[in-house]
């Protein structure tokens, strides 16, 4: 058997395998490419399926991306995976609180996840940011109250929180929202490499 | 909607909710673990079907982590998500040679990915190594290459690249091989927060 060893080969023969999946449900060439990058990073063709792009979403991501706005994620993996010094070409950079030992502290004394307890703690900060949810449902359902109570509106919502317990209901009600434009999938499945395949889906397009 | 706000009782409802899929697929509670994780962290239960754990890889994996050995992995994101205190513990630390100029140059001078090119500059570290293997088919392919070629044996492999170009063969490549225990998966799915599931069931069992 032989191996294709030339990144730019793997790239390309893996883009024309996925084409077929993703080109009847995405005719926009940008959403074409963000749901690429996303069943690439699963391995998974079903996701082309479960993939909901929010029309203004992709210019939004961009937008922020050129304005040098930061992105705001749950976890450490996705901060991880985020191209960050093409990111930082235009000013911006990615912050996570879930490591914070004051988030920790807060989210004992408040009974809720830690995840929570950073979105919360970001606050105003998540105002015109990109917010990248690649783990916790509690994450994304903090957001959105926070969009709808306190009015603190990001500009785009990339929220893809994986599993069983919640996973499914908070993005539900990320695509029910009227305030932030999105890029979710339904149902259980979702991680940090979604998350990340679907930011620098959009950052390479810049 | 309530929402489950509570760690604890997410991971609990999360395991009951997976435990049909895979209890009577994995009958050994040590597999069952490593294969409810794996469902869990891609929000996915076809996992069920295509989990492969070889008979001797938990015992391997504990008895290299007990020993103070390292993990060897292509990406920085399973570096990110292993639970590295815990490994600290016993010794052990995750080494990744992804971002080292010295590899990039290497891959480029040769032709192949820097995936490869890593794995092949880690060299003899890998013996008695874990090896977790989460993006890169060519990684894996390159790490069973030394096992075939140099005898350089990890105590355990768990290779789990994702995609469309080589990952599906280098997992059959992995399950063929007879010198190192495995976990993987089949096909075309898997990705770095598989990986890092699979360890971190394991360490949370030491």
């Amino acid at each position: 058997m032989e191996i294709i060893k030339d990144p730019l080969e793997i790239e390309k023969r893996s883009m024309e395998i996925i084409r077929p999946y993703v080109k009847d449900i995405f005719t926009d060439e940008a959403e074409l490419k963000v749901a690429s990058r996303i069943i690439h990073a699963a391995g998974d063709t079903d996701y082309a399926k479960i993939i909901r792009i929010h029309k203004e979403a992709i210019e939004a991501t961009k937008k922020a991306i050129i304005s040098g706005k930061n992105v705001c994620t749950d976890v450490e993996m996705v901060r991880t995976g985020i191209n960050k010094k093409k990111l930082a070409a235009y000013g911006g950079e990615v912050l996570c609180k879930i490591a914070d030992e004051e988030v920790a502290k807060k989210a004992k004394e408040r009974g809720i996840t830690r995840s929570m307890a950073a979105m919360r703690e970001f606050g105003e900060k998540l105002t015109d940011s990109v917010v990248a949810i690649g783990n916790a449902p509690t994450a994304l359902f903090e957001v959105l109250r926070l969009a709808e109570e306190e009015n603190i509106l990001p500009a785009v919502i990339i929220g893809v929180p994986v599993g069983f317990v919640g996973a499914a209901e908070s993005k539900a009600a990320l695509m029910k929202n009227k305030k932030v434009p999105y890029i979710t999938v339904e149902g259980t499945k979702g991680g940090s490499p979604i998350a990340v395949a679907a930011f620098n889906a959009i950052l390479y397009q810049i």
